[in-house]
Formats: structure tokens, C-alpha cells, sequence
């Protein structure tokens, strides 16, 4: 999701308002809907600018789905076509074939008219977009893509965990993730403190949970530590000033800083993190916050390579039996 | 001066350029340009927001000119009027009489064409301008009106010091004091990226200087440090994020931050600074920067009261025989 022109988000009006995903088909093992998991059938588009859309990114490193589920990503900046190839060769999606994601969206439904999201994942056969439901598509990959899972891929979502993290997950959400950015695009000086108010109030109750314990639920990483984590890491390079989420850092809450850092540097975290791109698509693209356009040289961010010692709470980024992922795959290193 | 509607200001243009003070008058012991230093008989003008007019404000309390140069505060957010005494009872300066300080200017010159700018002197048996150049009131308070000093005034501009001041003056004037303005001004990202530059290598050069001594220049408060102040003081709160200087913020320098908080726990400086009129000004009245208008609540100020240490590098606020000025006066107490 992420700004302008997109169906989830509606900006420029009195209150934000994030909007429900429309295109809510899952993709499970069974195929109840119609579209089975199968290896080399669909294509995950995602900018990696965009919060919502790196969950899956990341769920899908650490899982190890790259090879069964490929990916396009778009343009951190949108036109008023949206989301656009522009990065690729003859600015087409090389798999796909389509300049736009707009295209596999109107392929689904003839003049939608609704705005166009990522994360979205397309039927490569058809090019039809299957879904753009970002809340569900990692849980999804999670316990429904179990069959294409690499050896010692994590149990993001265990069973026993799940009441846990979906409460957490909402806080989380409603607060942090979404959070910002109803402060970000408030217009109004009330909603905009309201807001901010409710970003601090959680990331200081988050803080103190994180004091004690490596992890936010159990011992491990799981789909509770990729939602807080994808607003953490752009909370300097976007949140912080350009939506005025700015009673502090996150370099300045120690605990919440080394808790961002330890996830940063595992393996399918940070190798997915394109701050070039965060940073272009928010200022470049809500010009209605930042008419000049011009994109901030700050922060600097030598600082997420620093030692964190988390390790000394005890847990383990994964369960035993569970390894990290190996590195990305050559054509999606980031340089 | 700051911000739109004033003559120093030009602003919204390709490139930001600072314009030179109109009036140049000055008010002197022997009266040269027919304004002699007189008790009682000018009114400094300033917005409590605007870093140039806070330089008189400081030198004012430092030299304990309180009484013998009165002060008219204006409101922080102009109209298209400029300046407005929207503070006062009636919406009028008590002692000039004026609802706006561009009436002053008129009375100097007829349709007087410019922007209208703090920090102004008024004459007040005339209620005409007598000056708005910033960068010599200050010297002129400290070298020209001494007779009207309070016993135990610092001398802020001694003479075997002043080529020193000067130097260091320029150098923080360019980079640091307009810098901010250039980098938040720029429309253009390779114009705003060398004024970025130009902030932090100035801060990091005199970071260097201040790490191993207290002040800018000798062993005591003088000019260069007030300069410098107003731009540090401001640094978090509105040059951070509205003009885009957020390599890091001012507390992430450990020296910087220490000489800022030094100063602004001597008597004088502290005591002139409004955080709220800083902050209004800047996000309200720079819609051009900030369309929404909306203010942060942020940053978390606390730390400005908090041991500073500095003491510990030798040199004193005020030389022997030189004293703290007492608290301001009543009315001019910050809430």
C-alpha cells in the first residue's frame, strides 16, 4: 500500500481512513478458492518502499519461497498510473509482461475502479491478481505454503502462539503500523496529537515488553515481530519528520532500537530493506505533506550494523530445528 | 526576520537568498546618525520564534538593558500583514500604539515597497523605524549603549577578540545560521543537498572546537556564542524536520548538545527562548514547506534542564568582576 493512488490508502481528506483490501481470494494448499499453492504459478509484486508490502518480502526470505513464488517490484515513485515497472528492462515486468500492476488488477476485474495496492499477487498464467490482502498473504505463505517451504524454514505462525500474536498483531496495527500514518496525513492539529499520542502510548508499552524478552511472543521470531518491525525500520528515515511522528528516534528508546537492530541483521530482515527507496517514494510521492519534493539526505544509518546484545535475553531468532535463510538471491540483492 | 512577509526573507523562489537589512541606522553613544543611545526612548521589537531577533533578545537580558530598552513581542504567526501585536490587549502595542509593526516602517518611508522584519527598533516618541539590521544591533547593544549596561554587564564583544568573533561569525552565519534557512528553503535537490552539507560540516568543525573548551571564543560568553545559540536552540524542534537538516539531531551530539544546554541554563538565554512561538512560526506560517499546517508535538524537550558538565573544561560564563544577569522582568516571563 503506501500513499498515493492506491485502493487501501485514501489521503487528502479530513480523517484518514485506510481502506479494506478488495481483492481477498486466498491461495492454500487445498485451492478452496480456487487457487491452489503451486511452485512457479504466481508472481508477488511489491515496492519496497511500502510496509505492508515488505511483511511479505520478508516472510518470504525467511521461508524460502523465492524460488516457488517470484518477484517483480515496482518503482518507488507512482504517476498517475500507480504502481509502474519503470525499474525493469523496456519498463515491463519481465515475467508478467505488463507495464503497470494496474493491468493485472484490471485484468481481474474489467474497470476497477478502486486504487491499486501492493503487496498483490498475480496468476502468472493468466495474469489475473489473485490478492491484495496484506494482513492475510503472510499468514498465508506461513502454514498455507508449508509444502514449498525450504528445509528449516521457521514456523512463523505456531499454532499455540496464534491468540497471542493476532492480539498483539492488532495493537500493533491499529497503533504503530497505521498508526503513523494517520498522524502523517492528518490535516487537522486534534487528530494529528490523537494520533501521535496512540503511536508513543504503544511503542513505549512495546518498549517495556521488550525490555525483558528477546522476541514479542515466545522465544523465536514469528509474524508478531515482522508487523512491528517493517514501521520500525522506517520510523528515522520517514515517520520521524515527514510524519511528524517525532517525540523521539527510534535510535533513541535503546531497547526498541537494539530490538529493530537484532531483527535488522537476520538474515531475511535487513536484506530486504531498501532505505533509497522508502525514502524517495514518501517524500517524492505525498507531495500534498511535502509540495518541494525534495527528499531529506538524513538519517544516517551506520547504526544498524552496531551490536545490539540482545542474544543476553535469552531466545534465539529461530526454534531448534530451524535455520536462517541463506542469502538473497543474486537478482535481489540490494546494492 | 523568518519566514514569509518580511524583507529578509525572500522565499518560494528557485533558490533561497537571504536580503539585506533596509534600515540601516544606527544608535550610538554620540548619535552620529541622529539616534543617540537614550534610556527609555527606543523599543526593540522582536518575534520571540525568529533566531536573528532572539540574538537582541539575548544580548538585552545578558547586558541588563531590560529597563532602558523596552519590548514589544509579537505574535509568532504573521498575516499578510506581517508582524502583528496580536498578543497585546486591544491587538495593539502598548507603548507604540500600533497594531502592526509594518506601521513603523511606514512611518520611516512612505508605501515603503520591502518585507517587514525582526528584530526593529522603534523610536517611540515618533514611532518611526530607526533599525532592522540584525547583525549590528547586537554589536551596537554591546559596544554603544554601555552606558546604560548594569553594573557587573559582560563585555560580549571585547575589542583583542573581535577579529575572532567576526571570523567565526561568518563562517556560522553561512553554514549554520542560514544554512538551516537554504537547506529548508531549497526546491531543488541538489541545491538543498549542498546546504545539508554545509550545516553538518560547519557543526562538525565546531564540534571539534568546542569539545576541548567551553566557549566559541576566549574563556567567556561572548557574540559568537549567542549566534550560534539561536540556530542550536532551534535545531530539533523545527530545523530538524521542517528543513530537512536530520543527518542527526542536536542531542545526538554529545558536545553540541552539552555547549547548547550550557547556554541555555545561563541566565539570559534560556529565559528568552519560546519553544511554542518557535514551533507555531516555523509549521504555520511555511505552508509552502508545510501545507497541512499541522504542528508536532514533538520533540520531547525535557533534556534541555538536564547537568550539562561542562564546567569541567575550564572558563566561566562571565569574566571576574562580570555577573549573572537577575531573572527578566515580570512581564517578560515565559510561561
Amino acid at each position: 500500500m503506501t500513499g498515493l493512488g492506491e485502493g487501501n490508502t485514501e489521503y487528502g481528506r479530513k480523517k484518514f481512513k485506510r481502506s479494506r483490501s478488495h481483492f481477498t481470494d486466498r491461495i492454500t494448499a487445498a485451492g478452496e478458492d480456487g487457487w491452489p499453492v503451486e511452485a512457479g504459478r504466481y508472481r508477488l509484486v511489491v515496492s519496497r518502499a511500502c510496509p505492508w508490502a515488505s511483511r511479505a518480502l520478508i516472510s518470504r526470505r525467511l521461508l524460502g519461497l523465492e524460488s516457488a513464488l517470484s518477484l517483480g517490484v515496482v518503482d518507488p515513485i507512482q504517476d498517475d498510473r500507480s504502481w509502474r515497472f519503470t525499474l525493469d528492462p523496456d519498463e515491463r515486468d519481465p515475467v508478467l509482461g505488463v507495464r503497470f500492476l494496474h493491468e493485472a488488477y484490471d485484468a481481474r476485474e474489467t474497470d476497477y475502479p478502486g486504487g491499486v495496492s501492493v503487496p498483490a499477487i498475480v496468476d502468472v498464467p493468466s495474469g489475473v491478481l489473485v490478492t491484495n490482502d496484506y494482513p492475510r498473504i503472510t499468514l498465508d505463505l506461513a502454514t498455507e505454503w508449508t509444502a514449498l517451504h525450504r528445509p528449516g524454514a521457521p514456523d512463523l505462525y505456531p499454532e499455540r502462539l496464534r491468540d497471542e500474536i493476532d492480539e498483539i498483531a492488532e495493537d500493533v496495527f491499529r497503533d504503530v503500523n497505521n498508526g503513523v500514518y494517520r498522524a502523517g496525513f492528518a490535516t487537522d492539529q486534534d487528530e494529528y496529537e490523537a494520533a501521535y499520542a496512540d503511536v508513543f502510548h504503544r511503542l513505549d508499552r512495546l518498549s517495556d515488553r521488550l525490555a525483558e524478552r528477546r522476541y514479542l511472543v515466545g522465544d523465536h521470531i514469528t509474524e508478531a515481530d515482522i508487523r512491528l518491525f517493517t514501521t520500525l525500520v522506517r520510523f528515522d528515515a520517514v515517520y520521524h519528520g515527514h510524519f511528524k511522528c517525532n517525540r523521539n528516534k527510534l535510535t533513541e528508546d535503546p531497547v526498541l532500537w537494539a530490538y529493530a537492530r537484532d531483527l535488522y541483521q537476520t538474515p531475511g530482515f535487513g536484506d530486504t530493506v531498501d532505505f533509497d527507496h522508502i525514502k524517495q517514494h514518501y517524500y517524492r510521492v505525498h507531495t500534498g505533506i511535502n509540495p518541494t519534493g525534495v527528499v531529506p539526505a538524513g538519517p544516517d544509518l551506520s547504526g544498524w550494523s552496531t551490536p545490539h546484545h540482545r542474544e543476553q535475553l535469552g531466545g534465539s531468532p529461530f526454534a531448534p530445528g530451524a535455520t536462517p535463510p541463506g542469502p538473497p538471491p543474486a537478482g535481489e540483492v540490494i546494492l
